[in-house]
């Protein structure tokens, strides 16, 4: 099916009526790029997802990657779907011109991130941590490694990987093992195992450079002495073996065509990224670009869950509607006229373009951050981009498990079986719950690091422009059956922020407890400012031309259905906050 | 792991202390069983679950089905299983002693589905569509038909299943193809595809015996030209093939040990089974007894998960106490410190223990319905049990598949990968939200036939109970933090059946709109009411000896927990269902 066709209306309309990209042509670096390039590459980077990836997604879940004797073998098609991937310079969106990368602003790669993702996750695990590598040492080596590492990926012959956890930790990094001891020639001999290392191995490139997180022999205990290193496959001076190894691939829910591997580093040449003891610093470089990336994950299983079953949901006949017959030369009216399947859809079509109006603001804001030339506004962009990235993270990947599974329900019988490809949807997407941090740890660190900073400082970011909207809108009687519940809700979440702040602060048990319940409190109030602010473009976008009437209407119809029925959920979650922590500490872990 | 030493306590003190079984001895036929039979049986399948079922769960799921031919295969150590099965008797348990069953009551049936389902899902379908098929056959086949089929079914040596799917309708059986053409001695020639039939063909029995729904030339149009027939694989007097043949077998999420057959008839002998025309009656007895039997398979499916997932926190060291150091002696704590591992395994053992007692309600009022002397009794049960089966079949396998995904979350990376084998009940749990009618036509079968029937009638056999046990305990201080908001919801669940009521009279849609969402509510207040009871069992059973003071804190623990944080998703279903329609009907089909 054609899937891409959809969404790419939705793309325009929030790159350049919502969030008015053309912004970023402020900063010089972008000049070209925001005034013509953008649509065109993105539009050509669709073809590619939807001709050449979408294609090899159930063949490559049935396949899954072959482990022989060290040796890892990517599905049928695979190699030559990378290659054409790397050729159209892909890897490189968003690097620096100077190593060879073609300097898009981000917004442009968070993008293609969803488009990727939508047609096939495993296959996008592949540049997706390439491009984690990439960070890390673009923000954290020396020229030295900068010159050795980062063409090479840009150009996609090599590929990358973060190697943290150990069979024995995951969320507790300080309990790393893995050990470093220096050498006379200024590198390190890295030794230990890591579990769960996505693209560990695999035939897909002439070398695989791994990041690695170890320990130096004097290393102070826990997370304060771990140190970063890159360790290559092959050496890349004299292209010789560096005794890594791959002990072999996990059997998986789902990303079957992603090579998930347990890697052995003994007595392997590494360097040291960034400084000694410093190296929790460097990965949570590479984290945040990753949590970005897996919040698109959860966005693009949603978008192709929902397209398959909007197709789906018109076409199968099953049933009249209620309110009599809709189709009398058919003999059964198509599912799309029964309110039940219908919420299911809206709920799919009110999350996804809320959320993808929510992650390009977050990616514009992170172009913001890194290149505007005034460093307040480039502070305050960084700001909002850390507040709103575990939230990102864990409610869109939530939702993307949810919305496919959504998928299925629409499908009956037919989504449960693999036939269809429609429970595909949902094993995939429930990785993205787990990695790169669990969804409880992205709560923890939205109410434990990101909430008291300097007295609110990030939060700041966010409720600052949602109180400025709503003050501004709150007469615009076209707007008010959306501000006004935007206005309530905003003020419980405010109020929700206060209680966990002070509760919080005496008893560090009381934040957690409301972690989770407050992160999707805090999403539900996201998306119904985005929302609220689409309405608003679709109503000034009439009678331009520049959309269909259908289109716009569908905006004002699925805001309303957000505000119905998807909003509410935060008047649950703020019921749940304000009951404390008493309820989930009081009963003994031996009377469970 | 030791998987049922844990619901084993919870099993008797919902059966004893909570519903008193005993009252069932007032029925002659169940004298002997109440008296002091059930116990040791349950005790007894316990054990056949643990030692012979649950080792083959992980291992079926990797092997599957094979098919070669027409020909299907069990795993391994499926047929040996399913022999020490038939050898305990464990198929007849609640069958007719007319016929070699052991006639116990219908509730020690339910509490095995739930074991058996929590040990092997897979397992539990072959035994579980045989039961399916003897109800069928019991209450409409002729006595001849029961002479030849039942006896067969009761020791396991034939198995049935349920032939209604075919590939263009599930839902909507109205549309159904397979003709049935009347021969000279009464039987008749079937002849049509049924898809998605569990069971269809297998290697653990004799013989397997179709309950396949079909149309006689004469018959109307819709579901009122329906009629059930039986058409066994092998003809029970010369044991020649019948034309029934296995097409192919499908590829699954899930359940994968379970055969889901493509079956062809052609020109297959069947009798008919009740009435010509009338066989979606029939197909009611089978289904209403297969969707408590899916209930189970929720409820299984989640306590298998919560002991699983409740090793696993008790387990494994991550991290330390936000309040301080739990565990000093060790490099980190046991994640069970954690407040959101606890909110995510209190919600597992609040939603187990409190769907259990609900789940047992319903049985016990089955067996009051079909074996008590009072015909006013009889139908006064009959009537509940009709209520409550839609909202446990759709509740508990959503909380089940919930529950399964709670326990991938609490397990981290190790959840997802196929090893521990904790992302397979999220897969083979996935089904039951789909099978035997769908969820969402679950929804629509509470608001649609249960809600209005005779102005209430069946309403009044849950709400009468609630309003008088809210009247008897409101003054009660020790049940008063439970009463009360029990009392509050209760009222809003009233509220919002006198709203669906009103307004789809008007408009049905309006009705279909609010269904999932009630049904929900409705199972959230029915659980309360559950669980306000357990509290005041636990308080009364305090000092008698008969629980630990671990056991029954735990119970008030965990009602407190259920009360504060899962009751009040009530509030957000219920401003769902106030929310109408028109948000979900106004978007037109093009426009989404």
């Amino acid at each position: 099916m054609p899937i891409f066709n959809a969404p790419l209306d939705n793309i325009k309309f929030v790159l350049h009526d919502l969030l008015n990209v053309e912004q970023l042509s402020n900063i010089p670096d972008y000049e070209e790029a925001t005034r013509d390039l953008i649509n065109p590459i993105i539009e050509e980077g669709a073809k590619l997802c939807e001709q050449t990836l979408f294609p090899l997604n159930q063949s490559g879940d049935k396949e899954e990657c072959h482990f022989d004797n060290g040796k890892v073998t990517t599905p049928k098609g695979f190699k030559e779907a990378y290659e054409l991937f790397t050729q159209g310079g892909w890897c490189g969106l968003s690097s620096d011109p100077k190593y060879g990368g073609m300097g898009m602003p981000q917004i442009v790669n968070t993008v293609m991130q969803e488009l990727i993702c939508a047609s096939n996750m495993s296959f996008g695990m592949y540049p997706g941590l390439s491009q984690g590598a990439y960070d890390a040492l673009h923000m954290h080596g020396t020229d030295e490694l900068k010159e050795t590492y980062i063409p090479k990926l840009i150009t996609g012959q090599w590929s990358g990987t973060m190697c943290l956890t150990e069979p024995h930790c995951g969320t507790d990094l300080g309990l790393i093992k893995t050990k470093a001891l220096p050498s006379d020639d200024g590198s390190y001999n890295i030794t230990g195992t890591k579990i769960f290392i996505s693209a560990g191995e695999h035939d897909l490139t002439e070398n695989i450079i791994h990041l690695v997180l170890a320990r130096l022999p004097d290393a102070p205990k826990g997370v304060k002495g771990i140190s970063l290193f890159i360790v290559p496959k092959y050496l890349p001076d004299d292209n010789n073996q560096n005794n890594v190894s791959c002990g072999s691939i996990e059997h998986k829910m789902g990303i079957k065509a992603s090579s998930t591997c347990v890697m052995n580093f003994e007595n392997s040449k590494g360097w040291l990224v960034g400084k000694a003891n410093k190296g929790l610093n460097a990965m949570f470089t590479m984290m945040n670009s990753a949590r970005l990336g897996v919040a698109m994950q959860g966005l693009g299983i949603a978008e192709v869950s929902y397209q398959n079953a909007l197709a789906y949901a018109k076409d199968r006949l099953q049933m009249r509607s209620l309110t009599g017959i809709k189709s009398p030369d058919k003999p059964a009216d198509p599912i799309i006229v029964h309110p039940d399947i219908r919420r299911m859809l809206l709920t799919m079509k009110a999350f996804t373009e809320g959320a993808r109006a929510l992650s390009y603001w977050t990616a514009i804001n992170l172009d913001i951050s890194l290149k505007h030339p005034d460093e307040k506004v480039r502070k305050e962009a960084d700001d909002l981009v850390a507040l709103l990235t575990p939230i990102l993270k864990a409610y869109q990947t939530d939702m993307g498990f949810e919305c496919a599974n959504h998928a299925i329900q629409i499908h009956g019988g037919h989504g449960y079986i693999s036939e269809y490809g429609i429970e595909q949807y949902a094993r995939d997407a429930r990785i993205a719950q787990i990695y790169e941090g669990t969804n409880g740890i992205q709560a923890l660190d939205l109410v434990g690091r990101k909430l008291g900073k300097d007295m609110g400082r990030l939060l700041r970011r966010f409720f600052h422009p949602v109180y400025d909207y709503i003050q501004k809108n709150q007469s615009n009687h076209e707007l008010q059956e959306f501000v006004l519940p935007l206005a309530k809700y905003f003020a419980k979440l405010q109020q929700a922020t206060a209680i966990i702040a002070e509760k919080g602060m005496a008893n560090p048990d009381e934040a957690a407890a409301a972690s989770t319940d407050y992160l999707r409190m805090f999403a539900l109030v996201a998306l119904g400012y985005m929302w609220v602010q689409m309405v608003e473009k679709a109503i000034n976008a009439k009678d331009t031309g520049k959309y269909s009437d259908e289109f716009l209407d569908a905006k004002i119809h699925t805001a309303r259905f957000f505000f119905s029925r998807m909003l509410p959920e935060a008047d649950y979650k703020f019921k749940a906050i304000l009951s404390g922590a008493e309820n989930l500490m009081n009963i003994k872990a031996e009377s469970f």
